[in-house]
């Protein structure tokens, strides 16, 4: 069996609608059987705990989800390997009937999103379906693959461009990156977080991103001596020389690439740039200015690269070395020191069978976990200079919190003893969900990406730096309404004493059975 | 500009050939506009630090990335595209001829590679490719972002294998994987590392990978409660009866999968498992498994979930957690504690005008960090029991090392004061790399994946295991032949010696550079 369908993957790309998890299938033929496919329901993407440190996430991919979702259809050679798909006893698992009603099926919902480049905290819905349960179920890991992982390397991105503060950034992180895809996912949602340009040239060819690069070591291995291989180099590419200095000896690699910036010159060119690839980039960028500056190549950048991110960027310059343009790769590609978020997706309420909607919430041993229930919308308060606060409330049983103007109370989502009042007098107010799909279509029109990049960046100064900050950052204002809060409480200890009831009750199973046979 | 090209990616998938750095084609139109484009190159692939502590990396993706230069061309569209690429002040950087030639070129040079499955250590070639230098510089990137990722969770899959003994595993990872692409690589590579099935959908698809799956905590919340929704489920699926237990309280939670179990019996079914996702695994293993035995469901499997690892997995079953069954996800799909595999790839000869083929070395400030040059080749020596050692040696200048039965020395490549002396007589002798292309041409069949797989679960029980060892693993006998460390020796002093005098003599790039202008 194994290797029987490797055909399709060599011979053209696969349609990606069965990128997801079986269980999204199993549940999907269980709503269907059991009556309960067409309830109506909400649930929100959102994360926990901010990556790396920090405290918010950038938002991104959800564009990408929508090109997905705008195409998700089951094709007839999808259905025709589910119908393969067994259980124990190699029983097939989906019925002929399940897979013909989903061969005919398209997501019918609805979804509010926050706009990529979006700063957003913990337990803010990212993202708010609302469809049959159905719908609504079979997209969940697709949208938190695609989501996730942007939104980590946007949140790495934004990080970096912050140490970098105005110096040009570039992303080289293709070779190290999770496959292909995850390359060119992770040079779109770098572009989005704040980077400059990529050497992904797919990158560029499909997002437009600006593409940069120049040379390798084996270019300069590859001919007799370096100083050769640099002015080969300067001669096909005059307008286009950032020289790689440290393939042997990276002083007197820029001792050659002046020799190389200097015949540019006869030529009426210049050298661009020297790159630092190796070796302790203080004293080495130091030296290389010094050589340059002495030999008349003042405007001669330099570029660095080899293992940084937003630390080390952070030290290197602390220290002074002057070092013009920064090379990221792995370390911004993989999300190296914490390289998965952790968004989930969870019901937040569903009708029964008389059509009323019921709100959901799901418990845990630990209280911070527990979801949040609801249909949820959060609103940003703007005083006119910075970010002021946060509200997730309950859009379906409450107003938007403080459009009369009063102070208004926000209470951490994970420890109620941490609250906030905000004024809303004299502030801007921005609904941080819009509208994605609307009954199954798509609504929000594309966006250009160096949009979305925008948006970051004023994202970045839209906050207080204390709160962007890389270690101890201080606590931003986002928090459930007075009202949210109080409907969770309740909600949460119903639902403890009726686990309670059942725990003094010495239930035992069977006879509850009996009694919902009645 | 940034946008103008979305409309590629939303109708169709991209011709992947673009998937580079660019550099990679800065210097291929270099190489030939220099006339270097046919010299005849060797570049090997290689890492020199082993992930996660250990010993040795499994290699993987070797394959895709066949399939991918098998079909490997610029496309009109994608020259299109390079057309508008631009340097300094806007001029572009390809030529028209340069493009005209890139269209129609394909892969004309050959490839040998270890079996993916095998086991390999630090600074043995996994690669080595034999083209035209354009051709060879061609194919970098896209062979390190395969070759690096599939590694990389190959090597964690064999990791979780080895801690999980004998147990079943199951790969849960796509929605924290860095991309569709990147989830459906994860499973792959964690396949032939050794993981058991995946629920992955688009994997089983594609790759015939075994696929798990039942449902999430939202099919229960969907329900009135925890019974009714088990009820409800195992009605739908009697014969893929997994219960997630932990929505509301795990060891209630058992007690209704309990219930549900005894409603299968009556139906001739039977419970196949419970889920455990959350709190204290060892504890709630102990006491489910009590309660499923004391209601007569001993054959019901334990299977775990939540951030689990291979020192996790050691960890419970050290405990005596009686958990049957293993689920595994972002620490494995993500390779969370190290995820990126530095493998790199280094040109090692090159012909000179007059055809004559001349070995290269880059240099590093650290030593160990030089690489290797020649035309490598590895073989493996078993004892019949275990795995002796590997020999790297240069094919092109030596004999296989040891053919004549006579006691080899092997010499680390990173410490030379570290040797091994072994056997070769009595032993099989393994030549690691293996033809893949000729000429350009595809030579290797494509193989089973559950034979991949198998070739890493032989390897685990063909070296001692004090060299897979999780803590201060053994070190193993793999290095260089006595002859290709003494070449590599000579030829690092030379270079060295070459920087040394331009040092001394009081370098003048100006001068040297009118020297060669004579």
């Amino acid at each position: 069996m194994i290797g029987d369908n490797r055909e399709v993957l060599n011979h053209r790309e696969p349609s990606w609608s069965l990128a997801t998890d079986l269980y999204q299938l199993t549940m999907a033929q269980g709503y269907w059987a059991s009556a309960m496919a067409e309830r109506d329901s909400i649930f929100h993407m959102f994360y926990r705990t901010p990556p790396f440190g920090g405290r918010y996430v950038v938002a991104a991919g959800i564009e990408v989800f929508a090109d997905w979702l705008s195409r998700h259809r089951f094709s007839e050679q999808d259905c025709a390997y589910l119908a393969t798909v067994t259980g124990a006893n190699e029983r097939p698992l989906f019925t002929d009937e399940f897979l013909r009603y989903l061969a005919g099926w398209t997501f019918r919902g609805s979804i509010e999103a926050v706009a990529e480049g979006t700063l957003v905290f913990p337990h803010e819905p990212m993202v708010r379906v609302r469809a049959p349960l159905f719908d609504a179920q079979l997209i969940e890991t697709t949208l938190l693959a695609i989501v996730n992982y942007q939104s980590l390397v946007a949140t790495k991105a934004s990080r970096i461009r912050l140490a970098a503060g105005r110096d040009e950034v570039l992303e080289f992180g293709l070779r190290r990156a999770h496959g292909l895809n995850g390359g060119l996912s992770a040079s779109r949602a770098a572009y989005i977080g704040g980077i400059d340009a990529t050497s992904n040239v797919l990158a560029g060819q499909q997002y437009g991103i600006p593409v940069r690069g120049t040379h390798a070591h084996s270019w300069i291995m590859a001919f007799a001596d370096e100083l050769t291989a640099f002015h080969a180099y300067c001669q096909v590419f005059p307008h286009n020389s950032v020289l790689l200095v440290d393939t042997y000896d990276s002083l007197d690699g820029v001792r050659h690439a002046i020799d190389a910036g200097r015949r540019l010159r006869e030529r009426g060119e210049d050298l661009l740039g020297i790159r630092l690839d190796s070796g302790d980039l203080v004293y080495l960028a130091g030296q290389a200015r010094k050589l340059l500056d002495d030999a008349g190549f003042q405007k001669t950048r330099i570029v660095a690269s080899g293992d940084l991110d937003e630390q080390l960027i952070v030290s290197l310059k602390g220290q002074g070395a002057p070092i013009d343009i920064w090379g990221v790769g792995t370390k911004l590609a993989t999300a190296f020191d914490e390289p998965a978020l952790g968004g989930v997706y969870k019901l937040a309420a569903v009708t029964d069978k008389d059509g009323i909607l019921g709100e959901r919430m799901k418990l845990s041993d630990q209280a911070s976990k527990a979801s949040i229930p609801g249909c949820l919308d959060v609103v940003r308060l703007h005083d006119g200079s910075r970010c002021v606060g946060d509200i997730i409330f309950d859009s379906a049983s409450e107003e938007e919190p403080g459009r009369d103007g009063t102070a208004q109370t926000i209470i951490s989502p994970v420890d109620p003893r941490q609250h906030w009042t905000v004024p809303t007098a004299d502030v801007s107010r921005t609904q941080l969900l819009q509208p994605l799909f609307v009954d199954g279509r798509r609504v929000a029109k594309e966006s250009l990406l160096s949009d979305l990049r925008q948006r970051t960046l004023n994202g970045l100064t839209d906050f207080d730096r204390t709160i962007l900050r890389f270690d101890n950052p201080h606590t931003y204002a986002a928090g459930l309404s007075a009202r949210l809060h109080a409907r969770r409480e309740r909600m949460r200890e119903n639902e403890l004493a009726k686990i309670h009831r059942h725990k003094t009750n010495g239930y035992d199973g069977r006879r509850q059975s009996g009694e919902r046979q009645r």
